[in-house]
C-alpha cells in the first residue's frame, strides 16, 4: 500500500494541508511549495492521481454525470432513477448533456474536475485519447453506468447486452418468427451497438437462420432513424414479420412509420424495442421491450459510486451485471398468430 | 455608482487580489485578512453580493439550470435547445434536476453558487422564503425561462400563457365545440397552472359558455395524472367533445386513456395539448398542441443570460414575451365534423 499523504508531507518538509492544497490545484500556492511537493511526489514514485485519491479531500457531495443525449427516452428514464438514489444518499447530481459529442464530453469532464465533484458517472461509450487520459489521471472515482468502461480498471454497472439481445431474438424465433429484421445502433459502440447486434446475429446463427441483409440496418438510437430505416424496409418487395430494434426510441420510430403506412401492429407486423424506457408504455400499441432494470441500474450505480468515494481503497473483481427482462406488451405477437 | 473593489482594497490596506479571494470564499485565507476586508466592506456600507457582482470575477463559463422534472417531455425538449445555444456561446450547462422539490432546488442553487457558475437559469415556478432570499442575495445573474420570476426585478423569457390558453380555447369554440373539458396544472403555479386555467375560463366566459365542473380538473402536468383525470371524466354519463390539457404529457395521458377505453380520437373525442414537446409528434394520432416556441425560448434564454453575465449593468424594462402558436395535428377536429 506504501506511502500516505503524510509521507509526502514529511519528505517535502511541509504540512499535510500544504500537500493537499497542491494536489487540489489551489490557485494561490507559492512556486516554492509547488516544487517541494512535486519533488517529494516524484521521489516517492507516486502519481498525483494515486495520492489525490487516497487523500481525505474536502467533499462537495456532488456527483457529475456525463449523459449522451437528454432527449433519449432511456437517458431521461435512467437519469431520473440515478437522481433519486443520489438524492437519498445526500449527493447532488450535476448533469452534463454532451449531445453525443466527445469534444463536449471532455469539456464537461474538465468542468466536473474543476468543480471538485466527488465522483463522475459516465453513460457515454465512445472514447478518444484525450478522454482516456482524463479517466486515467482523474483525481476522483469514475464509474460507467449502462455502458462498458474502456478497460477492466473501471467499474461498470450494466446488463449483459449481448445475452439480452440473444435472448430477445431467440424468443422471437421460438414464437415462430424467421424473417426477423434488426435495427441496430453504431457498431463502434461496444455496449449498445456491437453487443446487441452480435446477440441478434448469434441467435439467428444458432437456429440456422440467415439474416436477410435488406432487413439488417443501423441507426443512431433515436426515433427518426428508426422511422427512416423502417421506411426503407417497407420499400422492399417482401417484409419481415417482426422488427427488433436496439433502442425503444428506434422501435417507436419504426412503429410510427408502420402505422402511418396503414399497417396494423402487431397484426401485420410485430415490433420489439430494447431498454425499458417510459415511452414503451406511452405509445399505442404499447411496446414489447427487452428491458434493462432501470431502477436497479440507477440505484447500484450510485451505491457503488458512493463506496468508491468514501473508500479510496475500494476494489472490485468484475463488473456489476444486472438482469435483463423481456416485458411483453401489445406490439409483438407469435408468428403462428400471423398465419 | 460608488466604491469599487479597489476602494475596498485601499480601505482594508490589502491588494485587490486579496479582497477578491475573500469575496470568492477561498479556503486558505488568514483570519486577519478576512477581518480587514470584512471591516472595509462594512465601513463602505456595501453588501458583499453587491461587490461580488461588480467584481470582474474569474468566469467559469458555466451556467447552472434548475429543471423541475427531467422526465417531463417539455423540460427535456427545451433543455436540449438551451444546451445547444449555451454550447454555441461557449458555456457549459450544469443541470440540477429537482424533481419538483423546493428543498432540492435550494440545495442545487447553493451548489451552483459554491461552484461559481456565471449565472443560473430557473425553470421552476414555485418559490419559498429561502429560495427568494437566495435569489435576492445571489452574486450571479438569475433568469427565469418558460416561467415567470417572483418579481419584476428578475428577467423572464416566456410566452403569454394566459393569452395562449385563451386563444386555444377560443379556437375550439370557434370550431363548434362547447363541451370543452380542461385538465389544468397546479393553480399555485402562476405560469403554467393559474394563467392557463384563467385563459381557458375567460375565453369560455367571453363566449357565454359555462364550464361543466365535472370536466374541469387539475393534475400535475405528468402523463399519469392526465390518464387518471380522463378516466374520471369517462365515468360520467355524458362526455365532453374535446379535452384541452395544460401540458402535452397530460394530453397524451388523456389520449391513451381514451384509446384504451375504445374511443376513436378525434372521431369520438378531440384532444389538445399545450407546450410543443417532442412527444406531440410521437403519439398516434399526433397531438394538436398550443406550442411554445421551444427553440427560440432556449436561444433567447441563453442570449439574455449571456448579456447579464458579461454586463453587470444590464437592465431591462420588461419580460421577454415570445409568440405562442397553435399547431394542428390529428388529435383535434372541428365539432361540426362530429355531428
Amino acid at each position: 500500500m506504501g506511502a500516505s499523504i503524510k509521507d509526502v508531507a514529511r519528505r517535502a518538509g511541509v504540512s499535510v494541508t500544504s500537500v493537499s492544497r497542491v494536489l487540489n490545484g489551489e490557485k494561490y500556492v507559492s512556486q516554492e511549495l509547488l516544487d517541494k511537493v512535486n519533488r517529494a511526489i516524484e521521489e516517492l514514485n507516486y502519481t498525483p492521481s494515486h495520492i489525490a485519491r487516497s487523500l481525505k479531500m474536502q467533499k462537495t457531495n456532488t456527483i457529475g454525470i456525463i449523459v449522451p443525449d437528454l432527449t433519449s427516452q432511456f437517458c431521461s428514464t435512467i437519469l431520473s432513477s440515478i437522481e433519486e438514489t443520489a438524492s437519498a444518499q445526500g449527493y447532488n447530481l450535476l448533469v452534463g448533456n454532451i449531445a453525443e459529442s466527445m469534444e463536449k464530453e471532455l469539456r464537461y469532464l474538465r468542468v466536473f474536475q474543476n468543480m471538485r465533484v466527488d465522483g463522475i458517472i459516465v453513460m457515454h461509450q465512445k472514447f478518444n485519447q484525450d478522454i482516456l487520459e482524463f479517466f486515467e489521471h482523474a483525481s476522483m472515482p469514475i464509474l460507467f453506468s449502462s455502458v462498458k468502461g474502456p478497460s477492466s480498471s473501471y467499474l461498470s454497472v450494466l446488463i449483459d447486452d449481448y445475452q439480452a439481445a440473444f435472448d430477445a431474438t431467440e424468443h422471437l424465433i421460438s414464437s415462430g418468427h424467421e424473417k426477423i429484421a434488426f435495427i441496430g445502433g453504431d457498431l463502434a459502440d461496444i455496449t449498445s451497438g456491437f453487443s446487441r447486434y452480435n446477440g441478434y446475429a448469434e441467435a439467428m446463427k444458432k437456429h440456422g437462420i440467415e439474416p436477410d441483409p435488406r432487413f439488417v440496418k443501423f441507426g443512431d438510437y433515436k426515433l427518426p432513424s428508426g422511422r427512416r430505416l423502417m421506411k426503407e424496409m417497407l420499400g422492399e418487395d417482401e417484409w419481415p414479420t417482426v422488427v427488433f430494434a436496439a433502442s425503444d426510441d428506434m422501435a417507436v420510430g419504426a412503429l410510427n412509420c408502420a402505422l402511418d403506412h396503414g399497417l396494423k401492429v402487431p397484426e401485420d407486423m410485430s415490433i420489439m424495442g430494447f431498454d425499458g424506457s417510459l415511452i414503451t408504455e406511452v405509445v399505442r400499441p404499447a411496446m414489447t421491450s427487452m428491458q434493462q432494470p432501470v431502477e436497479e441500474l440507477g440505484k447500484k450505480s450510485v451505491e457503488y459510486m458512493h463506496h468508491m468515494i468514501v473508500n479510496p481503497e475500494f476494489t472490485f473483481d468484475s463488473d456489476i451485471i444486472l438482469q435483463h427482462r423481456l416485458v411483453e406488451r401489445e406490439s409483438c405477437r407469435p408468428r403462428l398468430a400471423h398465419a
